[in-house]
């Protein structure tokens, strides 16, 4: 399709197989992080998530239905290279007292990265007088939210922790 | 250095460069997504976030300078995925009603990166005691955080205005 004839929609259907692509990566890396935790706490609050983000995948695929479309995934390269560095970080501070703190931040950044994508997909669903997309993707966006504010007082704590 | 040693200092460290990286390539694609743009307001508002990121690329080399080190980069993954999804968009959209839109997309997916950096960096300079760190980062933070509710309306008016 060329350039002109790519309106709103299209860039909406393109970001929403984005966050698919991302939502998969996260669901699998999240037990990875649940893992390499050293607290129950952070473990908990990481598989807590992992079953959030099966709901939010859920959701992502009614989103495609309402749309009459099948759900289908992009290569989505921000959430490869967040992914990557949080990889790096679980194999730099193994072992570490610093771990649960490393752990975490990357943890933040990939809900920083679905923040301002859910965002951007409330405003753009609300625009194009899709009604049902905005409700789906405005409940993951608000969890998104509060799992971000979780994750950073359990970040508040862990290096708290490590201080003492 | 082996994992026990390295302690929340050199994660803090660690992720300094990454922001350090990330916001250099940041001022390089400002101008692009700037050049992009299809108004005035969208031009002006890169045009000076890139500004603010050239106080804010000073502002850590101060942190840096605090701990009594060289300032250094080291290559970040997650910017450059999210630099790269911009680019796409750029291409992909060009001559579209929808290009605005997805331009500020992506510039709030930077935002957010950046809010997530900055928003652990200040917690970590705290817990280490780095008040005069802490200080710096903090009002990076606060501009970040102000330029994504800048962008945020934007891209409600750049979607208005496509579908008026």
């Amino acid at each position: 399709m060329a350039g002109k004839e790519r309106g709103l929609e299209e860039l909406f259907v393109e970001t929403l197989k984005d966050i698919y692509y991302a939502e998969k990566q996260i669901l699998r890396s999240l037990p990875k992080m649940a893992k390499a935790a050293t607290t129950e706490a952070l473990r908990d609050a990481f598989m807590k998530h992992r079953d959030e983000t099966e709901m939010q995948i859920e959701r992502l695929e009614r989103v495609f239905e309402t749309m009459g479309k099948a759900a289908r995934g992009k290569s989505c390269q921000a959430i490869l290279g967040i992914v990557e560095e949080s990889q790096e970080v679980m194999e730099d501070f193994k072992g570490s007292a610093a771990l649960d703190a490393g752990i975490l931040a990357s943890a933040q950044a990939v809900e920083h990265y679905e923040i301002s994508r859910y965002g951007t997909l409330v405003t753009w669903a609300n625009q194009l007088g899709m009604k049902d997309a905005g409700k789906l993707l405005s409940q993951t966006l608000e969890e998104e939210k509060k799992t971000d504010v979780l994750l950073s007082r359990l970040a508040e704590q862990a290096v708290n922790r490590q201080a003492a």
